[in-house]
């Protein structure tokens, strides 16, 4: 069940870097929905290898695959099967691999659990199976759209540069405008030196994604456990290289008093709502809607062009050498993950809000 | 759903604040733990409202009482319910907020979702419903004693009080000796002083509590979704007024670099460890074994000694009156919150390690 | 997770047959539903214990008593917790059985599975545990009422006693008119008598249950798995005692033609109907309008008050004594019960439906 | 969700019988269990169009490929994607059924529920489905045979020849003997000229497929809800066709007096069992170590080589006509479709006792 993700809709991803395929199938995505391809295909674009001369150099194509669920255009209420056939493999590239944990991998990890380990690539621990995840959020933005919500990420903290103006200050509009998806482009051309110096140390460095959610309506998120955010912190936590999650006024947050802290309503037009925004547009784990955000963290990535000591299978010491193609920071490429999932947490939410109590839907 | 939590080792919770009773049905216990129903109290006793000068007044004996899944004092692999009694419920303190919304309580989007809302002190939405976490955690830690994992939590700060020495530099085995949770008893008494002060005041006050978990076996945590810090990370963000949560080096490790955040391992007598910690005992998702730590994040209390100004049902201005019996800090009282939330997890994912890859287990 | 049932509308039962109480938790109940406890009440009447002649004479009141997620006379959204205390324990009858393993009841496979077991009057294996069902298929029912949807079981089969007549020839508003719960007067009085002579012979004997769920919607159900009749079928079939289920045409279905089989479409007014009902009102997996029917097979009750050989935890001989009260037929008494657990499983597709093709639901 | 079936060993299906592939995931497959490719191509044989005289005589290779978590020969832990493509669509053959709803078959619910349908040879409702089910079913018996799990199915009953030996008279490795998968040869021979004639008539025949599983241990099954023969009964209706489940006495059953009913028990050489086996191998929903055996109804076929009357979209009165080439009678191609969904349920609750109970599995 690990490999699922959702309650009503539903996606269940598979396959490994070098597998022969990398795919998903959504469970439970509503009968009628235009399916457009292009839109999806220009989600995976987002998120693929050799975008950009930041990013990994890594040639796939990613080229999506529609088996199931679609029928002249449309969704039809069963599973809709995606499917990206791995064209990269090089599978040669990995076999002095094969018995060696480099560090802050997950080689070890697996290899205890399961006894046994596709070694090529990460296999399955690789963040190629993100991909599958961003097909299965581009349908599940497909279907926001229809209801007017919007969700933008952006990046706003890479390494020790740290964007300090706050969402509403910036313009959205401009994240896609350069390779570091920044939308502050005076930052962002600072971010891109700073990954390429990083990149020629044969160094890797990490950052923050923001993440905004606007037009989300009143009553998303089901308490006491399921509560919005801490879907959201679940669904991001389980995107590879992340270390944290915070939304609303965060971590910051903890040293305000309640007196600052709390959201004073007022009533706007016919509307009721909070004069700041602390709460992060959730209130009691349910959607009050005012915009949500939140920020992710991702470590640096742990593949590096230095040697590194190690151990491999037999415990024996060892040393890893830096070669192969990797992405000096994952965070460019988040992007379009962050959004996926946080589109897929919230078509689920919407889901079943409409079930038991959707009189009272807004 | 929404009321349950876990897999296999699965909770439900029910219960408001001023209703008949809160409890909490365990299904998925195994049979044969000896049910210590001394410390299951003990657990909620560190709780309780009214336990120390720092923390709400209110009196709430909360003695628990189960109910079925227990013969002879041990497990019988059928339910666990147990509750606890509401004593003090007083509702007549709460009509003059039954059209009220509270600033940044619950009271607004519950309205709004629900379309009725029980408005006695918080009902379902209110901490209250913690002391069943408590219970079912106190079931879950008497199962992770035996297998020799051990879980602390702490509080490492206090508004701007912050905790600089790490959990490696602390003698955890002080936590409960004062009032406040922190192991560090210098700086525990300043906290107690500005907790004081706050609530003299009338105001409130966030923190944050670190969590430590020691002997857990390699190989917990389910990818590709449900991986141990993402499942912990749901785990605490689902408890009331958490914030944020993030594990490892969390969010001041992205502003590392790969070739100094990457933990490398070693061979220590037989055993596969890292030299450093930076993925906080998490690699890929699973446990590699070593110390599992991750920092929670906890919003000042909503209720203030304060008038504050708001919006009622009608859409009316209306001021809301501070008074009542509230924590200046949640804090102290949720390190046991945490704890539970966190044996409950590792339970879940060491029965489902068990069934699917025992024979690796470390 | 055992002990839960249901998507949306999900119960979690716990108790044993002589513990301190049996309950119920409803997680998913929409709020804003009235919750009349005297419906409820007169719902576990038809299951209690005592209630008549041909039923076991052991005395229960089986009071309910609701804990949380009313408020003012209606649902919250918040769990429903429901409890019966169990009033008439006298665990001492069953000190005999504590290392014995009666024949055909669970004693032996609980005992193997658990290590441990509450030989009590069996338990948690008791089928006491179906008062909790009724319960909430009794909250389940008022729910469908506002839906217009109606549910009748009823006797159609004791031992080899069988009601010729379809439901259609019958008066199902009789059911509740004889004990036995058959609406055939004629055949309710054989059948009375003929419970009242197996129980002279200290004996017990098996039947058949019939049910008629009229007036549900065209849609439920949630192919390929979540088949409307699978999931009746699964919910039946956890019905203590139930040994087969079988709808529409069922296994005399099987030595029909396709050609007299297949029910053939028409229109009637707006409608489109079907001129025969082999299909049981449900096609592929989902209900077609027409009314669904299906027959439930209730193996005789294990206890009989007759001597008979058997075996204990240490592997000797032994012989179980015929002594206690008990049912000599569970038919009666599971009218409700099966009623109950139909409920259930039409509110959660009904409220599966609602989330993902609301549109068409008619 | 409604695609995916079991807890622990979860397989999600997907695919329409007229579109690319069908395919399915199975999540949760213990790592390091052998692969066995020509034993799942095997598997699929059995349930091929084409194979007989008595089966369709579209053509479909059905050749199955692994896409995912297998490495070199093994199982990985993670999932499992197989795929079979469609080679024989014809999708022109059906382009008359667009607007047509064909009797008995999912045509009219689907429409209703979804508002869009897949017409081309019914789609997602076409039995085509199943071969997902085998392929997993296979991977599930892989597993079983190394527990030393035998499951093996057969066809019991045509149209009204019932075989009346029962599976302990009859030598079960002669099932797949004839096309008919009947063990019983003279009577396989009937079967088997019956169909031809029934195909003659251009019509079609139900039948009832028997299950027997031996050497299952002692324990399996998770009361109250997920009984192993509620698991089973659910799983054998899920299957297209299917209107009936009993398991050991099942219907029959129902006219016996407990003191008849009754399964003694006796101890053998140190093995408790029982000396007859009218509980079909579970009490109290728990496997007890005696041979589970069950039956399952499947209806006459839908399609017919006659013209019927029916309805279409828009209410019209339309006559479709009998064409194309479909299974006179679905069972003997059933067969393995009974045993891969026992298997996968066996699997399952084998894993979760795995999990729970270990120390008592036998």
């Amino acid at each position: 069940m690990a490999n699922s993700y959702g309650n009503l809709f539903r996606i269940t991803t598979f396959g490994e870097s070098h597998g022969l395929a990398v795919g998903v199938v959504i469970d439970g995505c509503p009968a009628g929905i235009e399916i457009d391809l292009n839109f999806i295909q220009k989600e995976l674009d987002r998120r693929r290898p050799g975008q950009s001369a930041i990013v990994t150099q890594r040639k796939e194509s990613d080229q999506i695959q529609i088996l199931s669920g679609v029928f002249e255009g449309k969704s039809t209420g069963s599973p809709i099967a995606m499917l990206v056939w791995n064209e990269n493999a090089k599978s040669k590239d990995y076999t002095h691999l094969a018995e060696a944990f480099r560090p802050s991998h997950a080689d070890f990890t697996y290899q205890m659990k399961y006894g046994i380990r596709d070694y090529r690539g990460g296999g399955r621990s690789s963040a190629r199976e993100t991909l599958a995840r961003v097909a299965a959020g581009a349908v599940a933005k497909l279907f926001l759209k229809r209801l007017g919500i919007e969700i933008q990420a952006y990046t706003s903290q890479i390494g020790e540069l740290i964007l300090q103006k706050s969402y509403q200050e910036l313009d959205l509009s401009q994240v896609e405008n350069n390779e570091v998806r920044c939308p502050d482009n005076e930052m962002a051309q600072k971010m891109i030196a700073y990954i390429k110096e990083i990149r020629k140390q044969g160094d890797t460095i990490g950052g923050v994604i923001t993440c905004v959610c606007k037009n989300v309506p009143v009553g998303l998120g089901e308490p006491v456990f399921d509560k919005l955010h801490a879907e959201l912190g679940k669904a991001m936590l389980s995107i590879n290289a992340v270390k944290g999650f915070e939304y609303g006024s965060g971590f910051e947050g903890v040293k305000m008093k309640g007196s600052e802290h709390n959201d004073l309503f007022y009533k706007e037009n016919d509307k009721i709502r909070t004069k700041t925004n602390f709460s992060g547009g959730i209130q009691g784990g349910i959607s009050n809607g005012e915009d949500i955000y939140f920020r992710v963290a991702f470590k640096p990535v742990a593949t590096i062009m230095q040697n590194q000591e190690s151990i491999n299978l037999q415990g024996e010491n060892i040393e890893i050498t830096g070669k192969g193609r990797h992405d000096p920071c994952v965070v460019p490429r988040a992007v379009p993950i962050v959004e996926a999932m946080a589109a897929i947490v919230l078509i689920d939410f919407y889901l079943i809000h409409k079930a038991l109590n959707n009189k009272y839907l807004q």
